[in-house]
C-alpha cells in the first residue's frame, strides 16, 4: 500500500507526541462523524491518516465525496452492511480479516492516525478477535493515533484505551417518526 | 453576505426533507468534531453550510485547515477565547450577538445547514438569550438543518430539539496526564 506524501509534518518528532488509543461508542450518534471529522481536522494539520471502514456498505455516502478532497487520507472499505443485512457470518469475518490486514499495513506504512470505524460491532459479533486487535495496537508505533468506533466497544477495548466517549442517545428523530435525512445522517 | 452556489442541489426540492434541530451535549469529546464531520459530509452532498463558532479563539486549528477545502462551508468566528481566557462579559456578550446576527444572515440566505458551534457556552453564561435564538431558529425557512455544540445545553433548546446526543466523558488522557495532541484534539 503506498500513502501519499503529507504537506507538512513539522510535529512529527515532536517530544511530547503520544500516541492515544481512543473509542467512540455508545447508542447515540456522532460516533463515526466525530471520527472522520478527526480525520479531516489531522489531515488539516498535514498528518497521514488511513480509515478502515468495517460492516457499512453503504456508497451514497457524504463522507466518501468529502474525503475525496483529503489525499492525506486512504479509505479502505472492509463492509457490505450491517449484520441484518449481511447475515453471512464467514463471509462477514473474511471482510474483517481483510479489513485488520490493511490496517496492519497502515501501521507498518507510517500511518499518523488510523480510524477503525464501526470495528466494535466486528468485536463483538466475533468476526475478528479483540486480544488480536489488542496485540496489533500494542505493538504499533511510538506516536501513531487509533480511533476505534461503533456500539458496544468491549470491555478490554475500552481498559487499554487513553480516550473513551460514549455517544449517549439522549432523544431522536426515528422516535418522532421522521425519515433519516441526507446529507446529516449519511 | 454572500454564499458559494452549491455544486449539486438533487435533493433541494425533495418532499421528505425536514430540518432537523440536534443538539450535541456532554462533558466528554466530540461534540464539534461529530459537528464539523457533518458540515464536511454535507459539503459532500453540495449542500451550503455556515458555521458560526462561538468561544474558541484559537487559530492553530485542524479543522479551519480542512474547512478551506470546502468552499460549500462558510465560517464566521464569533469566539475569542473560551471565558476564562476573556473575562470582559460585555465583550463576550458583543461577540456573541455578532455571531448570532451571522446566523440570522445565513439562514435568511438560504443556507442547508447551519452549526453553532460552543452557542451552548454562550447561552449558558448568559451571553445571549436562549428564548432569542429559539424564536430564530423556529422561524427558519424549512428544510434548514441546524446543529448546536457546547456543554450544558439549556433544557428549553433540548425540549426543543428533533435529535439530542450527550458526549460523555468515561476516560480521558488528561488524567493520565496526556498533553492534548495536535491533530487530534485541536
Amino acid at each position: 500500500m503506498t500513502i501519499p506524501a503529507p504537506r507538512q509534518r513539522k510535529n512529527r518528532e515532536h517530544r511530547e507526541r503520544v500516541g492515544l488509543l481512543m473509542v467512540h461508542t455508545g447508542d447515540g450518534k456522532g460516533k463515526s462523524t466525530a471520527a472522520f471529522g478527526m480525520a479531516m481536522r489531522a489531515a488539516g494539520h498535514g498528518m497521514r491518516v488511513v480509515i478502515v471502514q468495517f460492516i457499512k456498505g453503504s456508497r451514497d455516502c457524504g463522507e466518501l465525496h468529502a474525503l475525496r478532497r483529503f489525499p492525506e487520507i486512504t479509505l479502505h472499505r472492509a463492509g457490505e452492511g450491517f449484520t441484518w443485512e449481511v447475515r453471512d457470518d464467514d463471509r462477514q469475518a473474511a471482510l474483517a480479516r481483510w479489513g485488520m490486514e490493511r490496517a496492519a499495513e497502515a501501521l507498518a506504512a507510517g500511518v499518523d492516525l488510523l480510524i477503525l470505524d464501526e470495528v466494535h460491532i466486528v468485536l463483538d459479533k466475533g468476526f475478528y478477535d479483540t486480544d488480536a486487535l489488542l496485540a496489533l495496537l500494542a505493538a504499533r508505533p511510538d506516536g501513531v493515533h487509533v480511533c476505534c468506533t461503533g456500539r458496544r466497544a468491549p470491555q478490554a477495548l475500552v481498559d487499554a484505551a487513553d480516550l473513551v466517549t460514549e455517544m449517549r442517545l439522549i432523544k431522536h428523530p426515528w422516535q418522532q417518526k421522521i425519515r433519516a435525512q441526507r446529507g446529516i445522517e449519511f
